[in-house]
């Protein structure tokens, strides 16, 4: 995952922040919400190396995310927030991308590192992937290491899958959270 | 993965209940120290339906997980308490089995289903699994998604690999925690 893939892979800037609010009430609120200023913030994360600024933030400003899951249509043929993301309609802070898969930042971060990595393949949910996706979900989880390196990972992180209702699944394409830079508790939500 | 082969996988009643915490406070008491009747328990979980009963418990019983994780040695060599649960020197509950992975019950169950998938490869950590490893790791999320759905998860469920200290990962063989059976919470730990 060279730094130019990475560079050459992010957005440009975007004038008007709107949250992605993947999942999680503590960090459901846009940054503008918290009043936090968004380039500052992510230049002084802990390991943070100042090149992944966020630029353009996509965001959905509720807050109850569980609640959320729990609405969200589970259907595979609709296109998600994801979607937009992927054919750049919303704007990301992308750290990497290759052929099969993206990943970007979550701007609703519930850690100082928390980034998704997501198949260019629109598979709604880990309980609908098949057989002949097994090449591709290796890849995504050894893209979700090498980036947590990358990203300065070296003490550890945790990786979440969310499925469906009870999964507290709130976007209906498969993402790997990955979270770090605190220490995670147990048990896992 | 058929009931026969899960059926088949698993292991006989085991005398001594000998607690794996593999993570987490809420559940690192053994079944004997909470005076649970593990039998019972078993039977009673919702969405379960009996035959999977916890007849041999494998056991850690002390309390703090996070801080057990940080005090684990993160090296590769040294066998680990699912070394044994591989050669059958210590029971678990298992549900299925292949060539490349096992699949058991955690004995501190953070939900009411919760269950490991691990690769017989004694990879250390997911950060330190290889390109070579695409395949099976693939076939880990895989089986994990089969297991859930023969665990009766339709209703969604959570995938969880702790990675290091900061992940709260005590054990240094790579496993996917899955959990079900409740309202996974936001943030996930």
């Amino acid at each position: 995952m060279a730094a130019a893939t990475v560079l050459a892979a992010r957005l440009c800037v975007a004038r008007r922040a709107v949250a992605v609010a993947v999942a999680g009430p503590r960090g459901a609120q846009s940054r503008r919400e918290r009043n936090e200023p968004a380039m500052n913030d992510a230049l002084h994360r802990p390991g943070h190396r100042g090149r992944h600024r966020v630029r353009g933030a996509a965001a959905v400003t509720d807050g109850n995310e569980v609640a959320k899951a729990q609405q969200a249509a589970p259907g595979g043929a609709a296109p998600t927030i994801f979607s937009r993301i992927l054919d750049r309609s919303l704007p990301a802070d992308i750290l990497y991308e290759d052929q099969q898969c993206l990943v970007f930042r979550d701007v609703a971060p519930q850690a100082p590192v928390h980034f998704l990595v997501i198949p260019k393949k629109p598979i709604p949910r880990i309980s609908q992937a098949e057989e002949e996706d097994q090449q591709l979900l290796g890849h995504l989880l050894l893209v979700a290491k090498k980036t947590a390196k990358a990203e300065g990972l070296g003490d550890g992180y945790r990786l979440v899958i969310n499925d469906g209702k009870l999964g507290a699944q709130s976007v209906y394409h498969l993402h790997i959270h990955v979270l770090g830079g605190r220490q995670l508790q147990w048990p896992p939500g």
